[in-house]
């Protein structure tokens, strides 16, 4: 494509094949499953061991609990695939948390939410990136001494893939995913077989006896360990939410597509948590909080430096064999799926910050789609915070995943309410009585799932408040007091800057332009300034130049004579030889007397191609223009004149706007753009759309 | 004066004042003494050390020598100063070494200097700093303990002085710096009475013998080591040449003025260098290159734990007596005064920079005096290098001073030699004997400076080359290739925009001029925009809206209707919600039907008070703008509208323009531009001047 340098052909061709291109994108149920079960999946890899983990702090016994609070956590996942299924049918358009919350909850529950979300994503990369790294580690010890340089590694290593705008498709997350599901199946099939068939399975750590933090626990304690827990396991939700965001890039019909790949997703994700927690137990897999002095040996701490291999690496060497090539293949394939997990919220980061630009939450220069630069400060940001939250928690998932479950569950919890309200609000207008049964039975799902993730959500805060899960409540408070400080400040200005309502009220109308072209020599860059300038037809028309020097003055008029040129070339003086103070003085004086006329500056500026050439040239005339725009009743005029490295930023350019964003393929072909159930939401909420 | 906020009345009365103070700041010879002598005296703190130091490698019996290594340096400095009062007659202009040398040996051996003296800026900071707070540790332990901190945080706390532009006076320089002579006179007198009173004085090290690592040195090895011991040294010689520059800076007669003070300032540092070195044999001060295991303590080595205070403390320490007033007194004044020397730099730095930007080795924008942009750039980065090499080099002010004698006998050398140059072009034409003989004696003394400071180059070259020169010399190359770059940059850009020298043989005049407004809402700021282009009379004129939500874009087409605004609107749709490429597209479209057209686009921009503020507007105009500037026939004018929050950026943009630049006072008022003497320079090279 690049290789066609006719420019209209480029246009044309390049346009239809992107058409193309997103017309074939959309995605079949067997490659929308690998897209968007990544995320969710993958959380399989550290659930179970945080479960365990929390367990083991009333000793080894209390694991008989660990597959009752999967199947707690179970319940919850089908109540929250169950709810989103009715969100995906009600909004088929792609209407995320965000949207939900804000039409039917108000524009705070839809902050809130989009608040939770941009936590959320954050975590997602440390959490994700930093279980992959574990997983990695039980098979290449290296991940074990260098974890966080692993995981800043893949952290920055992601970053610049999707800063470059790496052309997806649906096979790069289809391979690593089936190959984690299938891997994961295969596991739980031959331990289940070894099993029945007599074998003794012995995880790594079965062996060693957990030392009991508080032994004997009863009653309320108990009950408070076991919601740990279960808290802790919940972060097994996390990623479901994300394909109500993408119904769009689902073939038709989109709506029943999506739920039942939802369906699909949920349902492996709760057989192979259960699979795995099973062979966990059975192979008597020993976890501990603080393994260095918590895991005994021979009634021996196992000390600093023992590994606590990840549940999963657990479970595979007890079926496979310590270093067999399942396990191998299985830690890879689970690392992999973790980092496109990560890779997810790198797409998904940027897509929420330009739906939030759009409603004016964010800069609005981020609302525009495909552009990349709102894509690249969104990327460099997330990259940003989660490799601060990875070197500071030492990239610790277990430490990680104390932060991570409250963001997805605030937005569980406002998303389901804000269904409630949605059917609600249709079942007023609604007579069909076929529909008006499907709505309430829509409404009472989405009431229970609204329920049972408040309560969740509860039991997390409470469980977890003090172990971490301030720093993400935090983080979104801070997320949210910024997004409404750009929020009222756009509100402020557009009051400023908004038209009188009669014509001709704002101001008096300017009656006469006088224009100044700014000379220093003259060369090709000044007389096209000056014959632009001429065209214009201006009241009056004066060159300007700045007495710097002397010698160089006296050249500059003998060839202004010489060339008789037909403009008066006025020179200012300039004691301290600076440029702009005397220009600007000179502008002023002209305003002062005559103040309904209009100052037309133009300067002749170069063009150039490198970042490095912008600091040699021009500085002068961006300071000076700055400075002028200060000064009411003027207008600066910018001629340009293309040095001949400008042809190699100009190649660069065209390379930028044929750049495709990462994470366009989850999101669709561009549709038009989001109306449909908004009618709460403030009509000016598109303001920034066209603002240029 | 910034009480005054009336502007006309500001200017005028501002403007008046700042003449009158440059008017006052002419210097007499009291006062220019401390404001140029600061650097060159301040080295008398740390060359009799570093004398000392090289020496006792061939153990404490080669001290002997040390009196007549300082008479040899006491020589090369008569004989430096004997040249540069010839400089001083000849350029009253205020020519440094990068000026003679650049008009009497050609750009080359200018820009060598000048890379020289850039690389000895540097240095001049690192080296006064380090010993600056060498000498506060004799006083206050705690700077012995955290030297690099102590000394990073001095480079920080100038480099933030000098940005906000201290107003200098010449008493800040004058209390320092006569503070230092005066102890160090009266240390010396002190000295010699108790001396002549048969006291015993003895220096803390005089207990300590030295372990010559390498004794009964004889022949070439010992001539080598005198050598090397001389080279150190001449550190003292550092800063003589500043006076050279600031010649205009002195009360008339200037020349004459200027010579008498350089003579004085010789005189001063021979005296109190020779005065030191005495006492320091004297009172036995012992030091060694690695005191740690160098010096023995009854015969075992003194540790990592032993302090090698700089000679002057110890001296002082000898004579007033450990941490009397005296002895605190004179620490204090000796780190103020190495301070202030590296302030020096923080001055020269840019002006050089300035210099060379006008002869177009560096960006040209640094030319313009008084601009407080090029000063921060420079001494921003002054500062940097100097810290990186504090750091590098842990604040040790001996390893520091291996790097810092090459630059300045490279512009010696270069300076002298171009005297001589200077001299014989004068006494081509010259008839008046009287004036010929006075210039052959001048010519001698340059010659004979010239050769002996070439010398002293090879010897200091010899002798430190491996121990860090090399290091120095690399910086000079890594300059001189830079500033050969960018010159070569502007000759290439100055030719290929050089006007053809019949008139309008440039290029096709264009014939119509075609306007467009760019529109995204009917607000204040597009309303001006369009009633502006309207005054300007161009050929044809026209609204452009981008369609990126079909709603916004019928709300803006029925207000255009409601208000019966005459000019047409267009409407350009963008299936990719992109704003800048369906622009160009346009703009190019037109461009392709009539070539011979100018298009003069009109951009709405909201003028802002605050950085962050710019974040959220005008990002797309900004884009959009860099983009269309790469299209040949387009000009692009910015119509501001200021938002009130602008008035904050309008008053902080004219409290910069009263900033001041630091370093005014060693520079003198404004004259006019250099021109003196300059016939051999080309004579374009003050292109940078007035372009903006």
């Amino acid at each position: 494509m690049s290789k066609l340098t006719d420019l209209p052909k480029r246009i044309l061709i390049g346009r239809a094949l992107r058409s193309d291109r997103l017309g074939e994108t959309l995605l079949p149920k067997r490659l929308a499953l690998p897209v968007f079960a990544s995320d969710s999946l993958s959380s399989v890899a550290y659930a179970p061991g945080e479960v365990l983990l929390v367990l083991s702090i009333a000793g080894g016994a209390a694991y008989h609990y660990s597959p009752w609070i999967v199947v707690a956590v179970a319940v919850v996942m089908f109540t929250v695939v169950a709810s989103y299924r009715q969100n995906v049918h009600a909004y088929p358009s792609g209407g995320g948390d965000y949207e939900v919350a804000t039409t039917n909850l108000g524009p705070r529950a839809g902050l809130t939410v989009a608040s939770a979300l941009m936590v959320d994503y954050v975590l997602t990369v440390a959490v994700s990136i930093a279980s992959g790294i574990e997983n990695l580690g039980s098979a290449v010890p290296f991940f074990v001494t260098h974890k966080v340089l692993g995981a800043v590694a893949v952290i920055l290593l992601l970053m610049v893939m999707n800063l470059r705008g790496v052309r997806e498709s649906g096979t790069i997350f289809a391979i690593p995913t089936y190959a984690f599901v299938f891997g994961v199946f295969c596991m739980i099939a031959w331990g289940i077989l070894r099993i029945a068939t007599g074998h003794d399975m012995a995880a790594p750590t079965a062996h060693l006896t957990i030392h009991a933090e508080s032994s004997g626990l009863g009653g309320f304690a108990l009950v408070f360990l076991l919601l740990r827990a279960f808290s802790s396991g919940c972060a097994a939700l996390t990623g479901v939410e994300a394909i109500s965001n993408g119904v769009p890039a689902f073939r038709k019909p989109k709506s029943k597509n999506a739920a039942t790949t939802l369906a699909l997703i949920g349902l492996l994700a709760v057989t192979m948590l259960l699979g795995i927690i099973a062979l966990a137990v059975n192979t008597k897999v020993r976890m501990a909080e603080n393994p260095a002095t918590d895991l005994l040996d021979h009634g021996k701490p196992v000390g600093a430096g023992f590994t606590q291999n990840p549940v999963i690496a657990q479970v595979a060497e007890a079926v496979f064999g310590h270093n067999s090539i399942p396990f191998i293949f299985l830690a890879t394939a689970t690392a992999l799926v973790l980092f496109l997990a990560a890779n997810t919220a790198y797409n998904g980061f940027p897509v929420l910050g330009s739906i939030l630009a759009q409603d004016r939450y964010l800069p609005r220069q981020l609302h525009t789609r495909g552009d990349r630069l709102a894509f690249s400060n969104g990327i460099v940001l997330l990259a940003g915070f989660a490799a601060i939250l990875v070197v500071i928690y030492g990239a610790d998932s277990t430490r990680l995943i104390q932060l991570y479950i409250v963001g997805v569950f605030v937005s569980f919890t406002l998303s389901q309410t804000g269904m409630v309200r949605h059917w609600n609000r249709h079942l007023r207008t609604e007579t069909d009585p076929a529909k008006r049964r499907h709505m309430i039975r829509s409404r009472a799902i989405n009431a229970f799932g609204g329920f049972l993730t408040g309560l969740v959500l509860v039991i997390v805060l409470l469980t977890k408040f003090t172990h971490g899960a301030w720093v993400a409540v935090l983080g979104m408070v801070i997320f949210y007091a910024t997004m409404t400080a750009i929020r009222r400040h756009y509100t402020r200005v557009s009051e400023e800057i908004a038209a009188a309502d009669e014509p001709g009220e704002d101001y008096v109308l300017p009656s006469r332009v006088h224009s100044i072209v700014l000379v220093s020599k003259l060369h090709k860059p000044t007389l096209r300034a000056l014959s632009y300038a001429k065209l214009m037809r201006s009241d009056s028309l004066e060159a300007l130049s700045i007495n710097v020097d002397p010698q160089d003055t006296r050249t500059l008029q003998n060839e202004w004579q010489n060339r008789g040129i037909d403009v008066p070339l006025k020179i200012l003086d300039s004691p301290y030889r600076e440029i702009t103070r005397p220009v600007i003085d000179y502008v002023k004086g002209l305003r002062r007397d005559s103040p309904r006329d209009v100052v037309s500056i133009y300067i002749p500026e170069y063009v150039v191609g490198h970042w490095y050439e912008h600091l040699l040239h021009n500085q002068s005339a961006l300071r000076l223009k700055g400075r002028l725009l200060f000064t009411p009743g003027v207008m600066v005029t910018s001629v340009p004149w293309q040095l001949e490295s400008s042809e190699a930023a100009k190649l660069r350019a065209r390379r930028r706007a044929d750049w495709s964003a990462p994470g366009s393929i989850r999101r669709g072909p561009v549709g038009p753009p989001r109306t449909a159930d908004r009618e709460q939401v403030t009509p000016g909420a598109g303001a920034g759309s066209g603002q240029v």
